[in-house]
Protein backbone atom coordinates (compact mmCIF):
# COMPACT_ATOMS: atom_id res chain seq x y z
CA UNK A 1 0.00 0.00 0.00
CA UNK A 2 3.20 2.67 0.32
CA UNK A 3 3.64 2.64 -3.58
CA UNK A 4 -0.27 4.44 -3.60
CA UNK A 5 1.59 7.77 -3.41
CA UNK A 6 -1.29 9.31 -4.92
CA UNK A 7 -2.99 9.09 -1.63
CA UNK A 8 -2.41 11.62 1.25
CA UNK A 9 -1.39 10.22 4.45
CA UNK A 10 -4.38 10.14 6.33
CA UNK A 11 -6.15 7.89 3.39
CA UNK A 12 -2.92 5.38 3.72
CA UNK A 13 -3.14 5.46 7.44
CA UNK A 14 -7.09 4.41 6.70
CA UNK A 15 -5.86 1.98 4.24
CA UNK A 16 -3.08 0.05 6.59
CA UNK A 17 -5.11 -0.10 9.23
CA UNK A 18 -7.90 -1.85 7.21
CA UNK A 19 -4.73 -4.20 5.43
CA UNK A 20 -3.37 -4.81 8.64
CA UNK A 21 -6.20 -5.68 11.06
CA UNK A 22 -5.11 -3.23 13.73
CA UNK A 23 -5.67 0.83 14.48
CA UNK A 24 -2.44 0.37 16.74
CA UNK A 25 0.72 2.83 16.00
CA UNK A 26 3.61 1.14 18.15
CA UNK A 27 5.50 3.95 19.79
CA UNK A 28 9.07 2.92 20.06
CA UNK A 29 10.29 4.15 23.04
CA UNK A 30 12.66 3.30 25.66
CA UNK A 31 14.33 4.43 28.34
CA UNK A 32 17.62 6.72 28.73
CA UNK A 33 20.85 4.52 27.27
CA UNK A 34 24.39 5.27 28.21
CA UNK A 35 25.58 6.83 25.31
CA UNK A 36 28.09 4.27 25.12
CA UNK A 37 25.33 1.60 24.45
CA UNK A 38 23.39 2.66 21.54
CA UNK A 39 24.49 -0.37 19.54
CA UNK A 40 22.26 -2.59 22.30
CA UNK A 41 19.65 0.47 21.81
CA UNK A 42 19.63 0.41 17.89
CA UNK A 43 19.17 -3.70 17.98
CA UNK A 44 16.53 -3.46 20.99
CA UNK A 45 14.21 -0.98 18.48
CA UNK A 46 15.20 -3.15 15.66
CA UNK A 47 13.73 -6.64 17.41
CA UNK A 48 11.04 -4.88 18.69
CA UNK A 49 10.05 -3.55 15.58
CA UNK A 50 10.30 -7.01 13.82
CA UNK A 51 8.30 -8.89 16.52
CA UNK A 52 5.59 -6.33 16.73
CA UNK A 53 5.12 -5.35 13.40
CA UNK A 54 2.18 -8.08 12.42
CA UNK A 55 0.06 -6.19 15.15
CA UNK A 56 0.54 -2.70 14.02
CA UNK A 57 -0.21 -0.35 11.23
CA UNK A 58 2.79 2.40 12.33
CA UNK A 59 5.54 2.61 14.28
CA UNK A 60 6.28 6.16 15.96
CA UNK A 61 9.43 7.89 16.87
CA UNK A 62 10.39 9.89 19.47
CA UNK A 63 13.35 11.41 20.69
CA UNK A 64 14.39 8.53 22.95
CA UNK A 65 15.67 7.06 19.44
CA UNK A 66 16.85 10.27 17.27
CA UNK A 67 19.15 11.66 19.72
CA UNK A 68 21.06 8.53 21.13
CA UNK A 69 20.94 7.35 17.70
CA UNK A 70 20.99 10.14 14.95
CA UNK A 71 19.03 10.00 12.25
CA UNK A 72 21.39 9.17 9.63
CA UNK A 73 21.69 6.62 9.31
CA UNK A 74 20.63 4.55 11.89
CA UNK A 75 16.65 6.07 12.41
CA UNK A 76 16.39 5.90 8.84
CA UNK A 77 17.08 2.61 8.99
CA UNK A 78 14.66 2.05 11.34
CA UNK A 79 12.04 3.97 9.13
CA UNK A 80 13.25 2.03 5.98
CA UNK A 81 12.47 -1.25 7.96
CA UNK A 82 9.38 -0.54 8.92
CA UNK A 83 8.37 0.95 5.05
CA UNK A 84 9.76 -3.16 4.41
CA UNK A 85 7.44 -4.33 6.80
CA UNK A 86 4.10 -2.27 5.47
CA UNK A 87 4.18 0.23 8.46
CA UNK A 88 3.82 3.99 7.99
CA UNK A 89 6.60 5.92 10.22
CA UNK A 90 5.42 8.97 12.18
CA UNK A 91 8.18 11.31 13.74
CA UNK A 92 6.61 12.47 16.92
CA UNK A 93 8.99 15.56 16.87
CA UNK A 94 6.39 18.19 18.88
CA UNK A 95 7.57 20.70 16.10
CA UNK A 96 7.33 24.43 17.50
CA UNK A 97 10.13 26.25 16.13
CA UNK A 98 9.58 29.44 14.27
CA UNK A 99 8.86 28.40 9.90
CA UNK A 100 12.42 28.80 8.67
CA UNK A 101 13.52 26.44 11.65
CA UNK A 102 10.33 24.09 10.95
CA UNK A 103 10.94 23.63 7.12
CA UNK A 104 14.78 22.71 7.91
CA UNK A 105 13.14 20.15 10.68
CA UNK A 106 10.92 18.79 8.35
CA UNK A 107 13.37 18.81 5.35
CA UNK A 108 15.34 16.45 7.51
CA UNK A 109 12.58 14.09 8.76
CA UNK A 110 10.89 13.84 5.71
CA UNK A 111 14.43 12.82 3.98
CA UNK A 112 14.89 10.29 6.63
CA UNK A 113 11.49 8.67 5.46
CA UNK A 114 9.03 9.89 7.76
CA UNK A 115 5.59 9.75 6.60
CA UNK A 116 4.18 12.59 8.94
CA UNK A 117 5.38 14.96 11.53
CA UNK A 118 4.07 15.84 14.76
CA UNK A 119 3.59 19.67 15.39
CA UNK A 120 2.30 21.65 18.47
CA UNK A 121 -0.57 23.80 16.36
CA UNK A 122 0.12 26.34 19.37
CA UNK A 123 3.13 28.08 17.29
CA UNK A 124 0.67 29.11 14.79
CA UNK A 125 0.24 29.60 10.85
CA UNK A 126 2.38 32.29 9.72
CA UNK A 127 6.18 31.88 9.54
CA UNK A 128 5.22 29.20 11.84
CA UNK A 129 3.89 25.84 10.43
CA UNK A 130 2.69 26.96 7.38
CA UNK A 131 5.87 25.97 6.01
CA UNK A 132 5.69 22.13 7.08
CA UNK A 133 2.18 21.71 5.84
CA UNK A 134 3.57 23.26 2.69
CA UNK A 135 5.96 20.71 2.33
CA UNK A 136 4.02 18.06 3.46
CA UNK A 137 1.92 18.16 0.67
CA UNK A 138 4.27 18.77 -1.79
CA UNK A 139 5.82 15.43 -0.96
CA UNK A 140 2.64 13.30 -0.34
CA UNK A 141 3.51 13.50 3.64
CA UNK A 142 1.29 14.13 6.63
CA UNK A 143 0.78 16.59 9.75
CA UNK A 144 -0.34 15.58 12.89
CA UNK A 145 -1.46 18.13 15.24
CA UNK A 146 -1.14 17.83 19.46
CA UNK A 147 -5.15 18.78 20.08
CA UNK A 148 -4.91 17.54 24.04
CA UNK A 149 -1.53 15.75 25.40
CA UNK A 150 -2.22 13.08 27.63
CA UNK A 151 -0.20 14.19 30.93
CA UNK A 152 -2.26 15.66 34.23
CA UNK A 153 -0.17 19.21 33.25
CA UNK A 154 -1.77 19.38 29.72
CA UNK A 155 -4.59 21.55 31.85
CA UNK A 156 -2.23 24.08 32.03
CA UNK A 157 -1.79 24.89 28.52
CA UNK A 158 -4.39 22.70 26.35
CA UNK A 159 -7.39 22.77 28.68
CA UNK A 160 -6.83 26.36 29.47
CA UNK A 161 -9.73 28.89 28.47
CA UNK A 162 -8.60 31.38 25.56
CA UNK A 163 -10.72 34.14 24.36
CA UNK A 164 -12.05 32.94 20.83
CA UNK A 165 -10.37 35.50 18.26
CA UNK A 166 -13.00 34.80 15.66
CA UNK A 167 -16.27 35.12 17.18
CA UNK A 168 -15.47 36.29 20.82
CA UNK A 169 -16.73 34.81 23.72
CA UNK A 170 -14.45 31.99 25.79
CA UNK A 171 -13.43 28.61 24.44
CA UNK A 172 -10.95 25.93 25.45
CA UNK A 173 -7.75 25.72 24.25
CA UNK A 174 -8.49 22.14 22.58
CA UNK A 175 -11.60 23.07 20.67
CA UNK A 176 -9.62 25.85 18.68
CA UNK A 177 -6.98 23.53 17.96
CA UNK A 178 -9.16 21.02 16.80
CA UNK A 179 -11.25 24.00 14.44
CA UNK A 180 -7.28 24.59 13.15
CA UNK A 181 -7.31 21.45 12.43
CA UNK A 182 -9.97 21.22 10.29
CA UNK A 183 -9.18 24.82 8.92
CA UNK A 184 -5.33 23.77 8.28
CA UNK A 185 -6.53 20.28 6.68
CA UNK A 186 -4.07 18.15 9.19
CA UNK A 187 -3.71 14.53 8.73
CA UNK A 188 -4.55 13.77 12.14
CA UNK A 189 -4.82 15.32 15.98
CA UNK A 190 -3.35 14.05 18.89
CA UNK A 191 -5.94 13.66 22.29
CA UNK A 192 -4.52 11.51 25.31
CA UNK A 193 -6.49 8.82 26.17
CA UNK A 194 -6.59 9.46 29.52
CA UNK A 195 -8.80 12.23 28.91
CA UNK A 196 -11.72 10.62 26.90
CA UNK A 197 -14.15 13.58 27.50
CA UNK A 198 -11.76 15.47 25.59
CA UNK A 199 -11.88 12.95 23.16
CA UNK A 200 -15.67 13.10 22.55
CA UNK A 201 -16.04 16.83 22.30
CA UNK A 202 -12.42 17.27 20.03
CA UNK A 203 -14.62 14.39 17.59
CA UNK A 204 -17.76 16.35 17.94
CA UNK A 205 -15.81 19.27 16.25
CA UNK A 206 -13.95 17.08 13.81
CA UNK A 207 -17.03 15.77 12.74
CA UNK A 208 -15.17 11.93 11.74
CA UNK A 209 -12.65 14.81 8.75
CA UNK A 210 -9.57 14.33 11.02
CA UNK A 211 -8.80 11.22 12.45
CA UNK A 212 -7.83 11.10 16.22
CA UNK A 213 -4.19 9.87 17.75
CA UNK A 214 -4.83 8.88 21.05
CA UNK A 215 -1.54 8.01 23.29
CA UNK A 216 -1.70 7.28 27.20
CA UNK A 217 -3.14 3.79 26.95
CA UNK A 218 -1.74 1.34 29.45
CA UNK A 219 1.60 2.63 31.55
CA UNK A 220 -0.13 6.29 31.72
CA UNK A 221 -3.47 4.95 32.98
CA UNK A 222 -5.52 5.40 29.62
CA UNK A 223 -8.55 2.67 28.84
CA UNK A 224 -8.74 1.41 25.80
CA UNK A 225 -12.97 1.00 25.52
CA UNK A 226 -13.36 4.80 27.08
CA UNK A 227 -10.73 6.07 24.56
CA UNK A 228 -12.47 4.07 21.61
CA UNK A 229 -16.37 4.65 22.31
CA UNK A 230 -15.22 8.58 22.45
CA UNK A 231 -14.38 8.54 19.11
CA UNK A 232 -10.40 7.63 19.07
CA UNK A 233 -9.17 6.26 15.29
CA UNK A 234 -6.16 5.18 16.36
CA UNK A 235 -4.51 4.10 19.59
CA UNK A 236 -0.81 4.89 20.32
CA UNK A 237 0.79 2.32 22.50
CA UNK A 238 4.47 2.60 23.71
CA UNK A 239 6.23 0.85 27.21
CA UNK A 240 3.41 -1.74 27.40
CA UNK A 241 4.47 -3.32 24.28
CA UNK A 242 7.93 -2.11 24.17
CA UNK A 243 8.54 -2.58 28.07
CA UNK A 244 6.91 -5.85 27.88
CA UNK A 245 9.23 -9.29 28.59
CA UNK A 246 7.49 -10.58 25.39
CA UNK A 247 6.29 -7.17 23.06
CA UNK A 248 4.79 -9.65 20.31
CA UNK A 249 2.73 -11.24 22.61
CA UNK A 250 1.47 -7.81 24.22
CA UNK A 251 0.75 -6.46 20.84
CA UNK A 252 -1.31 -9.06 19.87
CA UNK A 253 -3.76 -9.20 22.88
CA UNK A 254 -3.57 -5.00 22.89
CA UNK A 255 -4.64 -5.85 18.92
CA UNK A 256 -7.37 -8.52 19.79
CA UNK A 257 -8.79 -6.44 22.61
CA UNK A 258 -9.49 -3.49 20.42
CA UNK A 259 -10.64 -5.20 17.49
CA UNK A 260 -13.32 -6.92 19.59
CA UNK A 261 -14.74 -3.43 20.85
CA UNK A 262 -13.91 -1.40 16.77
CA UNK A 263 -14.77 -2.56 13.46
CA UNK A 264 -12.00 -1.29 11.12
CA UNK B 1 34.55 30.56 34.58
CA UNK B 2 33.10 27.50 33.77
CA UNK B 3 34.91 25.82 36.61
CA UNK B 4 32.55 27.60 38.77
CA UNK B 5 30.03 24.87 39.38
CA UNK B 6 28.82 26.27 42.60
CA UNK B 7 26.92 28.82 40.08
CA UNK B 8 23.57 28.24 38.63
CA UNK B 9 23.55 28.46 35.01
CA UNK B 10 22.38 31.76 35.58
CA UNK B 11 24.99 33.26 37.08
CA UNK B 12 27.41 31.66 34.97
CA UNK B 13 25.66 33.36 31.94
CA UNK B 14 26.00 36.87 33.76
CA UNK B 15 29.92 36.46 34.65
CA UNK B 16 30.49 34.99 31.36
CA UNK B 17 29.30 37.47 29.18
CA UNK B 18 31.34 40.28 31.53
CA UNK B 19 34.22 38.35 30.94
CA UNK B 20 34.13 38.24 27.33
CA UNK B 21 32.10 41.67 26.96
CA UNK B 22 29.76 40.35 25.06
CA UNK B 23 26.00 39.48 25.64
CA UNK B 24 25.35 37.81 22.80
CA UNK B 25 24.82 34.26 22.16
CA UNK B 26 25.82 32.73 18.49
CA UNK B 27 22.60 30.93 17.51
CA UNK B 28 25.29 28.22 15.49
CA UNK B 29 22.30 27.33 12.60
CA UNK B 30 22.55 26.49 8.92
CA UNK B 31 20.43 25.95 5.89
CA UNK B 32 19.66 22.05 5.43
CA UNK B 33 22.37 20.06 3.91
CA UNK B 34 21.84 16.54 2.03
CA UNK B 35 22.53 14.17 4.47
CA UNK B 36 25.46 12.79 2.37
CA UNK B 37 27.31 16.47 3.15
CA UNK B 38 27.01 16.25 6.86
CA UNK B 39 30.74 16.17 7.20
CA UNK B 40 30.90 19.79 5.14
CA UNK B 41 28.30 21.07 7.54
CA UNK B 42 30.04 19.96 10.81
CA UNK B 43 33.40 21.57 9.49
CA UNK B 44 31.40 24.69 8.63
CA UNK B 45 29.92 25.02 12.18
CA UNK B 46 32.93 23.87 13.95
CA UNK B 47 34.59 26.66 11.51
CA UNK B 48 32.31 29.50 12.60
CA UNK B 49 32.46 28.60 16.08
CA UNK B 50 36.36 28.96 15.97
CA UNK B 51 36.15 32.25 13.98
CA UNK B 52 32.93 34.17 16.10
CA UNK B 53 33.67 32.72 19.53
CA UNK B 54 35.81 35.68 21.18
CA UNK B 55 32.53 38.00 20.27
CA UNK B 56 30.41 35.71 22.12
CA UNK B 57 29.55 34.60 25.71
CA UNK B 58 27.03 31.21 24.45
CA UNK B 59 26.53 29.41 21.74
CA UNK B 60 22.59 27.96 20.70
CA UNK B 61 22.39 24.71 18.86
CA UNK B 62 19.41 23.88 17.51
CA UNK B 63 17.81 21.09 15.30
CA UNK B 64 19.59 22.59 12.22
CA UNK B 65 22.63 20.72 13.31
CA UNK B 66 21.39 17.89 15.97
CA UNK B 67 19.13 16.05 13.22
CA UNK B 68 21.65 15.99 10.89
CA UNK B 69 25.04 15.59 12.54
CA UNK B 70 23.16 13.36 15.62
CA UNK B 71 24.67 14.65 19.29
CA UNK B 72 27.10 11.18 19.66
CA UNK B 73 29.73 12.15 19.11
CA UNK B 74 29.57 15.24 16.59
CA UNK B 75 27.06 17.90 18.67
CA UNK B 76 28.85 16.80 22.08
CA UNK B 77 32.22 17.56 19.95
CA UNK B 78 30.97 21.47 19.46
CA UNK B 79 29.49 21.63 22.96
CA UNK B 80 33.20 20.37 24.30
CA UNK B 81 35.08 22.89 21.68
CA UNK B 82 32.24 25.56 22.88
CA UNK B 83 33.34 25.00 26.34
CA UNK B 84 37.40 24.88 25.30
CA UNK B 85 36.71 28.28 23.99
CA UNK B 86 35.15 29.78 27.05
CA UNK B 87 31.59 29.57 25.82
CA UNK B 88 28.68 28.08 27.32
CA UNK B 89 26.00 26.29 25.24
CA UNK B 90 22.49 26.00 25.27
CA UNK B 91 20.17 23.61 23.27
CA UNK B 92 17.15 25.15 21.75
CA UNK B 93 15.16 22.02 21.53
CA UNK B 94 11.75 23.87 22.71
CA UNK B 95 11.04 20.76 24.57
CA UNK B 96 7.18 20.46 24.77
CA UNK B 97 6.24 16.59 25.39
CA UNK B 98 4.91 14.16 28.21
CA UNK B 99 7.46 14.40 31.83
CA UNK B 100 8.75 11.21 30.67
CA UNK B 101 9.75 11.87 27.56
CA UNK B 102 11.09 15.48 28.73
CA UNK B 103 13.23 13.16 31.24
CA UNK B 104 14.65 11.34 28.39
CA UNK B 105 15.44 14.54 25.96
CA UNK B 106 17.10 16.00 28.86
CA UNK B 107 19.49 13.16 30.01
CA UNK B 108 20.51 13.16 26.22
CA UNK B 109 21.62 16.79 26.24
CA UNK B 110 22.81 16.76 29.79
CA UNK B 111 24.75 13.61 28.67
CA UNK B 112 26.29 15.84 25.82
CA UNK B 113 27.20 18.72 28.03
CA UNK B 114 24.70 21.08 27.44
CA UNK B 115 24.79 23.75 29.74
CA UNK B 116 20.86 24.73 29.24
CA UNK B 117 17.56 23.39 27.41
CA UNK B 118 15.22 25.84 26.13
CA UNK B 119 11.08 24.58 26.77
CA UNK B 120 7.88 25.51 25.85
CA UNK B 121 5.88 26.35 29.23
CA UNK B 122 2.65 25.75 27.39
CA UNK B 123 3.51 21.62 28.62
CA UNK B 124 2.79 22.92 32.17
CA UNK B 125 3.98 22.05 35.23
CA UNK B 126 2.72 18.37 36.48
CA UNK B 127 3.86 15.24 34.47
CA UNK B 128 5.20 18.29 31.86
CA UNK B 129 8.45 20.44 32.90
CA UNK B 130 8.84 19.19 36.25
CA UNK B 131 11.28 16.55 35.49
CA UNK B 132 13.54 19.15 33.54
CA UNK B 133 13.82 21.45 36.43
CA UNK B 134 14.16 19.12 38.84
CA UNK B 135 17.01 17.40 36.87
CA UNK B 136 18.36 20.79 35.78
CA UNK B 137 18.67 21.78 39.32
CA UNK B 138 20.46 19.08 40.10
CA UNK B 139 23.02 18.85 37.75
CA UNK B 140 23.88 22.75 38.04
CA UNK B 141 22.20 22.93 34.04
CA UNK B 142 19.26 25.69 33.21
CA UNK B 143 16.19 26.18 31.99
CA UNK B 144 15.26 28.98 29.64
CA UNK B 145 11.54 29.49 28.52
CA UNK B 146 9.35 30.23 25.59
CA UNK B 147 7.33 33.45 26.43
CA UNK B 148 7.00 35.43 22.97
CA UNK B 149 8.42 33.72 20.04
CA UNK B 150 9.91 35.76 16.94
CA UNK B 151 7.72 35.46 13.98
CA UNK B 152 5.06 36.66 12.92
CA UNK B 153 2.22 33.83 13.89
CA UNK B 154 3.50 33.98 17.31
CA UNK B 155 0.63 36.23 17.67
CA UNK B 156 -1.87 33.10 17.27
CA UNK B 157 -0.75 31.49 20.36
CA UNK B 158 2.19 33.16 22.62
CA UNK B 159 -0.10 36.54 21.77
CA UNK B 160 -3.38 35.30 22.77
CA UNK B 161 -5.96 36.20 25.45
CA UNK B 162 -6.66 33.65 28.40
CA UNK B 163 -8.51 33.62 31.41
CA UNK B 164 -6.14 34.16 34.51
CA UNK B 165 -6.54 31.06 36.22
CA UNK B 166 -5.76 32.49 39.66
CA UNK B 167 -6.69 35.55 39.45
CA UNK B 168 -9.42 35.46 37.05
CA UNK B 169 -9.77 38.55 34.36
CA UNK B 170 -8.61 38.05 31.18
CA UNK B 171 -4.66 37.86 30.52
CA UNK B 172 -2.04 37.56 27.78
CA UNK B 173 -0.47 34.13 27.74
CA UNK B 174 3.06 35.93 27.41
CA UNK B 175 2.14 37.49 30.75
CA UNK B 176 1.20 34.09 32.30
CA UNK B 177 4.18 32.65 30.82
CA UNK B 178 6.56 35.40 32.24
CA UNK B 179 4.45 34.11 35.82
CA UNK B 180 5.56 30.45 35.50
CA UNK B 181 8.73 31.71 34.67
CA UNK B 182 9.13 33.45 37.96
CA UNK B 183 6.96 30.60 39.70
CA UNK B 184 9.02 27.89 38.72
CA UNK B 185 12.51 29.87 39.06
CA UNK B 186 13.61 29.30 35.31
CA UNK B 187 16.86 30.39 34.27
CA UNK B 188 16.07 33.01 31.47
CA UNK B 189 12.92 33.79 28.99
CA UNK B 190 13.10 33.91 25.25
CA UNK B 191 10.96 36.90 23.38
CA UNK B 192 11.60 37.89 20.08
CA UNK B 193 13.35 41.35 19.28
CA UNK B 194 11.08 41.62 16.57
CA UNK B 195 8.01 42.46 19.28
CA UNK B 196 10.39 45.08 21.57
CA UNK B 197 6.75 45.70 23.33
CA UNK B 198 6.79 42.38 24.55
CA UNK B 199 9.94 42.52 25.75
CA UNK B 200 9.10 45.44 27.68
CA UNK B 201 5.91 44.33 29.45
CA UNK B 202 7.84 41.25 30.40
CA UNK B 203 10.96 42.97 31.60
CA UNK B 204 8.07 45.02 33.90
CA UNK B 205 6.54 41.53 35.21
CA UNK B 206 10.40 39.61 35.32
CA UNK B 207 11.82 42.84 37.02
CA UNK B 208 15.56 41.58 36.83
CA UNK B 209 14.90 38.42 38.43
CA UNK B 210 15.19 36.32 35.48
CA UNK B 211 17.40 37.35 32.15
CA UNK B 212 15.35 37.66 28.77
CA UNK B 213 16.84 36.02 25.56
CA UNK B 214 15.98 37.84 22.24
CA UNK B 215 16.46 36.44 19.08
CA UNK B 216 15.38 37.45 15.48
CA UNK B 217 17.77 40.64 15.15
CA UNK B 218 19.25 40.95 11.45
CA UNK B 219 17.70 38.60 9.15
CA UNK B 220 14.04 38.47 10.81
CA UNK B 221 14.12 42.32 11.15
CA UNK B 222 14.72 43.04 15.10
CA UNK B 223 16.48 45.97 15.82
CA UNK B 224 18.99 45.74 18.78
CA UNK B 225 18.02 48.60 19.86
CA UNK B 226 14.97 48.74 20.53
CA UNK B 227 15.51 45.17 22.25
CA UNK B 228 18.19 46.49 24.84
CA UNK B 229 15.84 49.55 24.98
CA UNK B 230 13.34 47.44 25.83
CA UNK B 231 14.90 45.43 28.80
CA UNK B 232 16.78 42.47 26.63
CA UNK B 233 19.52 40.87 28.72
CA UNK B 234 21.21 38.82 25.81
CA UNK B 235 20.80 38.96 22.16
CA UNK B 236 20.92 35.77 20.47
CA UNK B 237 22.15 36.28 16.32
CA UNK B 238 22.22 33.09 14.22
CA UNK B 239 22.17 34.06 10.22
CA UNK B 240 23.72 37.68 10.22
CA UNK B 241 26.65 35.71 11.72
CA UNK B 242 26.33 32.16 10.22
CA UNK B 243 25.65 32.77 6.72
CA UNK B 244 27.96 35.85 7.00
CA UNK B 245 31.39 35.78 4.11
CA UNK B 246 32.75 37.22 7.68
CA UNK B 247 31.37 35.51 10.44
CA UNK B 248 34.24 37.35 12.76
CA UNK B 249 33.45 40.61 11.11
CA UNK B 250 30.06 40.29 11.24
CA UNK B 251 30.34 38.86 15.16
CA UNK B 252 32.64 41.61 16.05
CA UNK B 253 30.52 44.46 14.67
CA UNK B 254 27.44 43.37 16.38
CA UNK B 255 28.94 43.34 19.67
CA UNK B 256 30.55 46.54 19.15
CA UNK B 257 27.29 47.90 17.90
CA UNK B 258 25.74 46.45 21.44
CA UNK B 259 28.48 47.24 23.81
CA UNK B 260 27.93 50.90 22.27
CA UNK B 261 24.69 50.85 23.82
CA UNK B 262 24.82 48.52 26.91
CA UNK B 263 26.97 48.41 30.17
CA UNK B 264 27.49 44.89 30.98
Amino acid sequence: MLEASELNFKDKMAENAKAKGSNIVLALDFPYEKPENRGILYRRAERVLEAVHPHVCAVKINHHLVLPLGIFPSVKNLVDLAHDRGLLAIMDCKVNDVGSTNQVIADYYFASGFDALIANPFVGWDEGLQPIFETARKLGRGVILLVYMSHKGAEEGYGQTVIDPEFGGQIPQYLLFARKALKWNADGVVVGATYPERIREVSNVLNGRVPIYSPGVGVQGGDIKSALESGATYLIVGRAITLSDNPAESAERIKRAVNAMVKL
